[in-house]
């Protein structure tokens, strides 16, 4: 039975030690699917895991962030590092809404063993887009991939969250888009790490990098204030070093198309990765992911043990009361925990 | 004391039956904020609401929805009937995202008591943002607002989702707005209940019905089967009258800027309505969310009283052996649903 003996915890998290790509695909698919393996091979990957650096790469649609991805798994392999992508973008031609140029140029990552890319399903994840995100990334993580990047798009609320969770977030900017389009903006520049202004060749990409100068200019709003503003679990942090606050986010013109300016970008990206280790903040933005990571599960395992506990037809007798408005969903998830005694 | 006096929940309460808007306003700002008045305040207010007729509209950013929308508010305005919006788009006029237009045109819409406009914040709620506009809707609800119209942009899995739990689904599309925006359609065409192609002035515009009716022939997958599967609580619904599968979303064309195709699109909304009534879909539909909501709640119930009972050393060590990777996260949740005997 050589299928059922690969499909065991410890033989699919040695498949991933020793670089075997239908392991890690299987392994991705347990964690994505929900299978009774896949919370068991999380726990055995988690302490391979916490090497790679991970970059969010976010922005509106049209901003041809999808290609700048690819120029910069591209640029890393050069540099002999080996990449993952997950793209959790629907307007992604990795995640199959595509443009046939970006279908051909996606042929320039495959065939490489050194990247991994996967999308995510935008829907159907048990635990939310965001932890399925966060779990195969901790898969990739485990497999060894040095660099990972995350492509969302920035406009969902979910989806500008996974971006800024990773390590160095990059967000995409092109001239040109329309004010409605540039609207989105506001919510999204205050987790930038890095700016990239592509389709620099466009009318319009001098007026954008003045604009986003103007606007570092009037100081951002702290961005894990924002981001963990009594979002997650109460967590003592580790005092950050004086030279947390001198990261200024740099703006680099691209045009992902002709590969401009992508070599400048990742050096950018290094250097933060390099500013986050010596600063401390490596280790303070680990601990608020993990802090993350632990409330999210936190809140799926008790769901699921009280639904566990509670018989279908109290359930339902509920859900009826409520839908009737005969009780308030407040006072039935009341009762339901009390009778549950939890 | 005036101002405390009117920070009861049963004051917030009486004035919103009174239709007093201060009182309407401040019952919103405490449910947003999640102040300790929030859960009482929804728990006493939720059996005055469930006669509000809720309708979803979502699409791209750059197809017009939110004039889309002031248009449907008049028009119901013209009708007789009072209208809440609720926009959770980041694009919207109505968030902040405008343009001068969109803003002149919101003129209509100020000074008329029987219109409420709230705005969401795309980050900070402490339920997440679903919640948050689920809550916000029985506060405009036990108001006694007819309509509510909630506007997301269809690009995030959350918006989407908000959107595809009203009563009535509406997804715009327009014209020529690209590939890579058309791309997000995938995702968002099988919620609808009925379809607008705004800017239908702009050449494609018949391309882009088309296309549609096309998909449409070709069947839909089940969208209660798609928002559910695996993702609520398990509850036994009502069996559906035969009449159910006969609803064919149709397919409007519109000009919102002139108000073309308005009218038509309003008529459809009340024809689904009644068919959502007399086919029993909507006893059906309000289950679900019932049942959606119950699981919200119970969820971050479960959470905070886990979190209460755990000294924050405990917690302290716990993410700090996960961001260490000492521990995995599942194990650590495991530790601590032990040691607080839940």
């Amino acid at each position: 039975m050589p299928v059922a003996r690969t499909e065991t915890v410890d033989a699919l998290a040695r498949g991933l030690r020793e670089g075997d790509r239908r392991a890690l695909a299987r392994a991705i698919s347990h964690v994505e699917d929900g299978t009774p393996l896949a919370r068991p091979l999380l726990a055995a990957l988690y302490p391979q895991a916490g090497r790679a650096h991970l970059i969010g790469v976010t922005g509106a649609p049209g901003t041809g962030k999808s290609t700048l991805v690819n120029g910069l798994a591209l640029a890393y392999r050069r540099r002999g590092l080996t990449v993952g992508i997950v793209a959790v973008d629907p307007t992604s031609p990795f995640t199959g809404g595509a443009l046939l140029g970006d279908r051909v140029r996606m042929r320039d990552l495959a065939g490489d063993p050194g990247i991994f890319i996967r999308s995510m399903a935008t829907r159907g994840s048990l635990g939310g887009l965001a932890q399925a995100t966060a779990d195969v990334v901790i898969v990739l993580d485990a497999a060894g991939f040095e660099r990972i990047l995350i492509e969302t798009v920035g406009v969902g609320q979910s989806e500008v969250e996974i971006a800024s969770t990773a390590h160095t977030t990059i967000v995409v900017e092109a001239p040109g888009l329309g004010d409605e389009v540039q609207a989105i903006k506001a919510g999204v520049l205050e987790i930038a790490d890095i700016f990239a202004v592509n389709k620099a060749d466009r009318e319009g990409a001098d007026r954008t990098v003045t604009a986003l100068k103007m606007m570092l200019g009037q100081g951002v709003p702290d961005k894990y204030h924002i981001m963990h503003h009594g979002r997650l679990l109460p967590v003592t942090l580790p005092p950050l070093e004086p030279a947390s606050a001198s990261w200024v986010p740099p703006i680099h013109k691209t045009i992902a198309t002709q590969n401009q300016g992508i070599a400048e970008l990742l050096d950018s990206i290094e250097a933060h990765r390099l500013y986050l280790e010596q600063s401390g903040t490596r280790q303070w933005r680990d601990r608020l992911r993990a802090a993350s990571e632990l409330r999210m599960i936190l809140r799926d395992v008790l769901l699921a043990r009280v639904l566990d506990r509670t018989p279908v037809e109290q359930l339902d007798r509920l859900v009826g009361a409520v839908a009737e408005r005969r009780l308030d969903p407040y006072t039935a998830a009341r009762q339901l925990l009390d009778s549950t005694a939890v």
